[in-house]
């Protein structure tokens, strides 16, 4: 995947429901910038643009596209109906929006797929593992997305490990 | 609305994901047969066939459909996109699918619509309520139709009536 | 359907359970406003004023109402309770009030209608596609209606596709 | 309260919304019979009837009765609305229905009654324990009825032991 | 009941938790002195001070109280232990507390009850609603409670009245 | 801990809130025999035996009990009612009861209890976990019963490796 | 990816964390074998054989494994675990199980993963859909799978259609 | 237990999934210390540090840890997972953590173990009742532990009668 690091042609779609869910979705582009995994991001709402989304989720592959990753909330039918129109890996992110109760209706309507149109759901408001599950998918054919996964995954450790020295550091007396 | 009851013309499109909604879904056309109202009814899946879904939806209006009944379990997309491809009005009735969480998804994914694309949503698994719910609104511009949603609204006073009479006669002893 | 735009004979009757209801229930109004739809807006609580309810919802058709809008929250009756006393169509918005368990009464006991007695239910505090909704039942009879309703949808699409410009101007680099 | 056992002027009135509540309903009605309260037992649909809801909960007072029983399912609204027609304590019994979603909806729809208009409402089916707190409820200005249940709840305690007891005979051995 | 507005024997306890369910618990205190009520208020713990409840609750009746208010939060016992101890009717708040799970805990563990120990449980928060109760269950044998009351629901629906008043006259235009 | 090898004073009390809970408790019993650890199993009623529910919990630590597994479902008291009366720690069981709601009453009304009285709460019907986490609490003090857990844990590993190789010798093809 | 049809190297691992979710997990072998992509299936649980999850996790990349699916019920942490061990995308199946709480815990345990560690949850019990989502992980780097996987989409729209023809053969009168 | 007051050998290891769970956890050791029980605090995350995860757990009963209260939020498997590694009885903290949806996850992948594994789960961020329940289990063998629980126990109820006695110097005029 030597190519990705010197084109600009992007692998990963992200695209979401509304300008608002920018805020949540976002998440995934940073960790995509961090990952060297090139992708677009933009606006297309299943209920207000269906054609748009249409021709969206039709062209991806050909366009060169590798994985979509859909956020949306409420009623959240942007990512499973993405799903019903590509062969591509669809990632779905329900989103906490203003309309959504608690969250429960992002995650239950792009979740509970029926038999035969799979979308890969992560939790709710979670963009950032949106980005990393794409950079996985992309890593079982490139070694060197591969190896920034491992990297970024031992960052992860490392983080947790400085924090368990701060706190020895500051340690409440036991007796 | 003399026209509807002189020809075969449908006015309602009852619509259902999957062919085993069915046992759900005739309740609509029942009440609707007992209402005399024309009506059509078929599989659109949004899922597995989000083309004819499209199809059906943007020519709805131009077929002579006043409303479309549409129903659907699990992540149920159907009623929305159908929604946000007509401006008639679309009734959505969640189905407790054999993949479905309690009927929660259903609800959830047809109910919690984002703001411009409504869907009329009726109870769990309330195909009936979805007919009457067609017909009143056919009603309000037909008075035949409102005529027979009357006699058909005296029709269940009576039942619970005859209901109050038959407990009457068996009665409990009280003392 | 010219008459509603030379007179002010209201064809919707937006009613709520409290005053409190007014800062959801007003988006149904103004959604109807710029339809140019003629409702009519007060409350009418099921539990404080049932006769006042009674004498609203057997009066409506014959007072020249096609829609009755009803919101409420908590346990919430009043879409209910107005549907078992009129065949017009009935639009229930659930609200999430200030005593409502996150909404789930509301929604509850709005939409889970028994069978014969349909609410046309939206999305929590949804009221502007109780009005839209309203418009599209009118619009199965009024040619006007429609082609606003049209305008409307086509409206939706172009604020999205303005979001996409506007995002694409300010696009994130992706390496 | 010696009148209430020397004549069957009912104390309680048992209602429900529909036949199908009566195989629960009926428990209230027989631990009824066993504290000798007097009791009468009907059907009252709150979106069937509505006149005869109207009707029975503005009379109830005047005919003698004292506490009304009112169990319904789904969007359960007979209890709080015969609630808002009367200042006598009423009784709510979810029901546990066919169109219920797992009782959820009967609970909420009952439980959750505004500022004003309480309903005493009791365990999901729990129509036994309405008639208890029916009896419990005249039994602060009866000294009969107090005693019966004072007699009551030893009988409770009393069973509770007889299954210890039957336990401790064919207890399993410990080592 | 003459005597209850001559003296000050209170006819209802109001018990609670936790100083922290004051806040709620007081709207049954204030309801009762709008309906002349005589009552009594403190905090019992079943966790903390369980021979406190005990005792509470084994005396309340000698003691001259008639109704029990009884609110918690979380895992809210103290309903339906005092319950479990008298033959009084108990009323159960539950109380949103700040250890509850959004208040569905304290409305499953005081609704919820086994059969043979009824709780006559509000709404969420509902202890306004809980002294209404009360007093309907002490109008069952008093005419002049029963009249307050009479004019309490009267009250309720002007107040209802005069915001219909209000908003018509700041009315929105309809076209 | 050899006494309780040789003797049989119970350590551990099994208590249940009514008979037709034992058939979810005995696991419990069943798994402490397997782990050697003495035990008495009987039945106690927070709701109708509340002052034997008293006795069993203030007189346990003085008659030789090291732990209490409480069950019990519906708006279960006896758990946390007994944590209220003993310092002894005390394992909850949520039993999934005929009066639950799908169990969750039983959950939330043993696993929410406020600060300063914690039960140990595991899974819906999970006595057999009760069982072994009474065992873990006397192992550690208790080296004999500490062994037997350990050969426990094995024996659940070598049932899982056990069905690992009956599904490799009766494997699907892969191609 | 010709070599996946030639040898019988498994590129995908299914594991599931008990026995009993067999009768689920197979439906993720099927598709596999249906869309011609090796795959390798056993049980590995995740608290009665932890050391086992963990050489499985740490060797799947080493071993050629490209995607692994995870099946578990209850507080299923099998594939959240897994992820926390490995690189490779893992695709995670909620199971319905016996001790379930109707799937919510299966769901919500494998779902709610923190940042960093993805899981690509499908539906409860939607293993089938693993299956696919695993051909489509694949199918970014194989042409030979993503043709596959056209031809699997086109014949769920053929069997709609299919069912779309029989409806109309035996279709209900309308007039 | 003269030993633990004497020197500074931990009894209960308190770990957390991350440094943002410290604000809920830190009530576990606050307790600890009143009750003057040894312990050690630190951080482990079961998805970042599956390792030190292992290590922490295999080696907590060789380093004379008693008891591990394990706190966690979203999909939480810390508690869970050192319970399959170890034989101490291990305290579950669910912690409504930024990234859970209401708690529920926390709560539910922590309480709803599979047979064999169990979990002494407490209430929603109840660290303070983790450490009293750690208490209580080294109380089983240890008389001044045990000691110093029963003066708590009272200190809360002494708590309890103070707040009784200012309600009632305070006390609303009952009329």
């Amino acid at each position: 995947m030597a190519e990705e690091t010197t084109t600009n042609q992007p692998l990963v779609g992200i695209i979401m429901g509304s300008q608002s869910d920018l805020k949540v979705m976002e998440a995934a582009a940073e960790v995509l910038d961090v990952l060297k995994v090139p992708y677009e991001l933009t606006i297309v709402s299943a209920h207000r643009t269906p054609h748009r989304m249409l021709e969206y989720a039709e062209n991806a592959r050909k366009r060169g596209l590798k994985v979509i990753i859909a956020g949306a909330g409420g009623a959240a039918h942007l990512p499973g109906m993405v799903a019903s129109l590509t062969t591509l890996p669809v990632i779905g992110v329900p989103v906490k929006s203003s309309n959504s109760i608690d969250g429960w209706d992002s995650v239950l309507s792009i979740l509970q797929m029926p038999g035969g149109i799979p979308v890969a759901t992560v939790a709710l408001n979670g963009a950032q593992n949106a980005g990393i599950l794409a950079a996985q998918i992309l890593g079982t054919s490139s070694a060197a997305v591969a190896d920034r996964l491992e990297k970024y995954k031992i960052s992860l450790k490392d983080k947790v490990l400085r924090s368990v020295e701060e706190l020895k550091r500051g340690d409440m007396d036991v007796d």
